[in-house]
């Protein structure tokens, strides 16, 4: 039976009720994280924690207890026998369930708390071969520095791509590439490493933090600097970044294959200090 | 105690129990719609149903029963005693409910169907006086002509207005204004009626439509015209439209007084004739 978090409470998912009031399901008023677990300790849970109050004082959602994530994503791996595997926790946190009014409920509501664990199996065919991108306008607000579950336009670019049997949908703004439906994405020219700097048009991933500091520690040389659709051509390697695929290799954007359309050099270099830095980590 | 409609069935709010795996709560994966009962009649339940229909097919959610939401809109009016009151329905439909992932679920899973019914009284002071309203870069996706769900732009911007005592946010996209966040928007410049045209950045008003045509009907010229911000001193009145404000005066606009600061003329000759019309319907 799977046992989820709700509202201070760990019970069977089956008994989780979200009201039909909930700010959440009515207006896309709330935040999430997603966290992954290797088998005996979360990938970097401080950033994970600091970008979740990031959100809430963004859409001023006042979870009290918000440090106390860590505890209930441990305890829901362990309620749910996941501990020695690989794995995730899902937290979502809206503003609450109050009368339909577009303004905030005055007074306050208490914010409604949701979080679930499920095994997880990397796509390690993927991760071998890479895999192949659409390039599509960024339809999304502008506001995609807040990890908010307004996901709709996410969804829709995400679908239009596995429609196009293609592994994710990577947006475009006034000419711009950003980043993908649910991932970063870096690119690799003449040996520099370029990402799309901060900025309220992409999310801060804990991943793409990371790799940064990763391939500085490997003496990449790095530009975080947004690059321009038109200049895809001069790409030799790129590779998409979020908690669940880590660093997994691109091979195609748009109809343009990457260099000899095999996962590059740099990018299998830090895939590898990546992995290496788990191993580590698990002692 | 109040009814609603969930799933087919017609229960007290307190037994809907919405799924944590409903789309409409993780992803904004889902549509409204809010229409208005005069003691009597819904007000053009036609365009409310085409605009639905409209919305469902934008986002392929196949709700085949799209049809019987006039019945079901009739029936919470009648089991919540509403019949002889005014009063609004609000019904969503999302894609349903199903293990998390971007894509959509795969066999398809059936949508989840959500109405109610209130009592609802108009704000007939501000509808004597006149609002003011402020001015705001439109944050919202490129997509606002689908009635979606995913309003959490619309919900940070009113909240910044009603913080600012001013009653409906007012959006600006490259220098143009849009709409509001839950309302059309119209400006009389030399008794010209101008507002913006269907696109992809408004969203398509049942009752910005009725006015459109009430206004040509009255012999007012018309102009389906984007106002620019900076030409907003040559504005002699507006107002914004939506199903439960109707014709709602603004008498200013991000600090701008129109005309004397009293609801003009034209927007008085129009919401007389708008009412007109619903007394006439009444019969």
């Amino acid at each position: 039976m799977e046992i989820t978090y709700f509202n201070g409470k760990f019970i069977p998912k089956e008994e989780v009720k979200i009201s039909p009031d909930d700010r959440g399901f009515l207006f896309a008023d709330g935040i999430y994280e997603v966290i992954r677990w290797y088998e005996g300790f979360f990938y970097d849970m401080d950033s994970h924690l600091t970008r979740l109050k990031r959100s809430l004082r963004e859409l001023r959602i006042n979870w009290s207890d918000t440090d106390s994530f860590p505890s209930i994503a441990n305890e829901l791996v362990k309620l749910n026998n996941l501990l020695d595997k690989n794995a995730m926790v899902y937290l979502q946190v809206t503003r609450g369930a109050a009368r339909r009014s577009h303004s905030f409920p005055s007074p306050d509501v208490t914010p409604t708390i949701y979080s679930y664990a499920w095994g997880f199996t990397p796509d390690f065919g993927s991760l071998q071969t890479g895999i192949k991108v659409m390039l599509k306008e960024d339809i999304r607000w502008s506001r995609c520095d807040i990890k908010s579950v307004a996901l709709l336009p996410n969804t829709l670019s995400f679908q239009e791509a596995c429609e196009n049997g293609q592994k994710e949908c990577i947006f475009v703004r006034n000419g711009l590439i950003t980043e993908g439906s649910h991932s970063n994405i870096f690119f690799v020219m003449n040996g520099t490493l370029f990402t799309h700097p901060e900025s309220n048009n992409i999310l801060s991933g804990v991943t793409r933090k990371n790799i940064l500091r990763i391939a500085q520690d490997a003496g990449i040389s790095i530009r975080e600097e947004a690059l321009q659709e038109n200049r895809i051509r001069l790409v030799q390697e790129a590779f998409i970044s979020n908690t669940s695929s880590e660093v997994m290799p691109v091979i195609e954007i748009g109809g343009n294959t990457l260099g000899n359309g095999n996962p590059g050099p740099i990018t299998k270099l830090i895939r590898e200090r990546f992995e290496n830095e788990i191993q580590a980590s698990k002692g």
